[in-house]
């Protein structure tokens, strides 16, 4: 069993999205999906082989009318494995705990999309941003409207939280960034506005740009290892909530160890609201259960007791 | 003939270090070698495998008793091949343009020793980093001893500036970071402060330490391609120079857009003095030489129109 087969069979993917509910008692769930089923749904082959790295596009997009044959998908048909999966969680998970549904941002996703997967420099997408930046602005268009199609679908089928994932957004330059993410991300959030769901944005390098995300329209921000929590507060103040950012490579370190950073992590933050704990970056596929699972007792145990602090006079 | 041999013949190790001052008009010289040349010396085994990306170390590091094994070398001996080509250089530019050598920054050493080659994660240097941070310590020292010592010989081998690359610094915390990468920079800038010698630091990431580097000892902090130049000027003040940091994937666009990108960037440092143009990483191995060539034609035109404009009144 693959792990597109996973995500294309909604029995399935509801069961991988729950377990961790179930063993960890997180306070929400996550759709188990694959942010690459949206450019696939577009009209791009996606495979994934085995010890290969993740799934990968085989026949990526090389020129102005490679972009014109994508589509911009009717999800209730194209995506609805992704919609049955929600409408299914939602009703198996019966009020427990909130859902959430995502999508890559539009620059991550056209970054894969042109160099066919993960690659040391995206060559072909800079070079793309540099050469031809029309060609890229026709291509994220086309991507945001489907991604605001798609994640308006996921919310109608119970998806009741949506995360935006920009991985690679930390590659470009801030007047890049700028041009070729942060405006995508804010037209998906304004094409989203009506449905009054919450939505995290999550950049990776997000310290270099964190007061633009805070104002994106986004109503949380999603900051990954590096960013200094504290110092974050202090500059978007209370304008978003703050999600992060345990650095993944900890849950490999002994529970100890992970108990004491969550517990550093929790300080710096300190008891005001506005923080949701999460990892910095995505699990690693090798992170053992019962490490998750002393991560997530480490956060009740020791924001309990910050909690429990007398809030000091002067504020 | 492969990498490694170049660096360690210096005779033509001194014509490749060359080439760029008679081809492309640039305005120092850095000698050919490479990082990792130094953790050869201190005792692991270095090999370079055509196609498969640069040297890397079969036997990583990783105990503490593989970290006992290394030695301090003794540059004369050891490294004695890079010191060769440093004296040859020397008299082979014959005063034309400054030499400059370098180094790896302790950390990334490190990083490279521990995991045999760049990696996703670098999961075995950051599990030593959390597991145990005193053999991480003991390591670090050692590298920085050895450092401080082959780059005193390089500079009494005719090196007239010294560059530290910490490429591998932006993956850690804010306070791994000092811990684990600055303090060990520090440490060698100090150990060299009698020579008088200019000393470069770059930081992959620098933007979020900008300031911690600037206040390192360090004469120049290298930016890589996402940093505002304006922004880090106003920043560290008139404390140091700044070198950097135009994306290396834009070498591989049109000489047209190469020259417009310089022209931005330039314009956007201003007039002020204290700017070294530079990549902002290291250059591609299939960047054309006429697009090389274009660059450094542009940073001249545009910097002496630049710098031509009348200052301010008011500066």
């Amino acid at each position: 069993m693959d792990f597109l087969t996973l995500c294309r069979t909604p029995a399935l993917a509801v069961q991988v999205t729950i377990q961790p509910v179930d063993r960890l008692k997180v306070d929400a769930a996550i759709l188990f999906s694959d942010i690459l089923v949206l450019p696939e749904a577009m009209g791009m082959e996606l495979v994934f082989m085995e010890g290969r790295g993740g799934p990968r596009f085989p026949h990526p997009l090389r020129s102005r009318s490679d972009i014109e044959k994508l589509t911009v998908p009717d999800p209730s048909s194209s995506l609805s494995y992704v919609l049955d999966a929600l409408r299914m969680t939602r009703r198996e998970l019966n009020g427990r705990v909130p859902l959430i549904g995502f999508a890559g941002a539009p620059w991550t996703l056209a970054a894969y999309m042109l160099e066919g997967r993960g690659t040391a420099d995206f060559r072909h997408a800079k070079r793309m941003l540099y050469e031809n930046p029309l060609d890229l602005h026709i291509l994220l268009d086309k991507i945001s409207r489907s991604t605001a199609l798609y994640l308006r679908a996921a919310v109608e089928a119970g998806a009741q939280v949506i995360q935006l994932f920009d991985t690679w957004g930390g590659i470009l330059g801030r007047d890049e960034f700028h041009e070729f993410s942060l405006r995508y991300i804010r037209q998906i959030i304004e094409a989203l506005e009506d449905l009054a769901v919450p939505v995290i944005v999550y950049c990776r390098d997000a310290g270099r740009s964190l007061e633009d995300l805070a104002e994106s329209g986004a109503h949380g921000v999603g900051l990954d290892w590096r960013v200094d929590l504290a110092a974050a507060r202090l500059k978007v103040g209370a304008a978003v909530a703050l999600q992060g950012n345990l650095d993944p490579l900890l849950l490999l370190a002994r529970p100890e160890r992970i108990d004491r950073a969550v517990q550093k992590l929790l300080l710096e933050f300190g008891p005001a609201a506005g923080h949701i704990f999460n990892l910095g970056h995505g699990i690693l596929p090798d992170t053992p259960v019962e490490n998750a699972a002393a991560c997530v007792e480490a956060v009740r145990k020791h924001s309990a007791a910050i909690r429990r602090q007398p809030t000091p006079r002067w504020t």
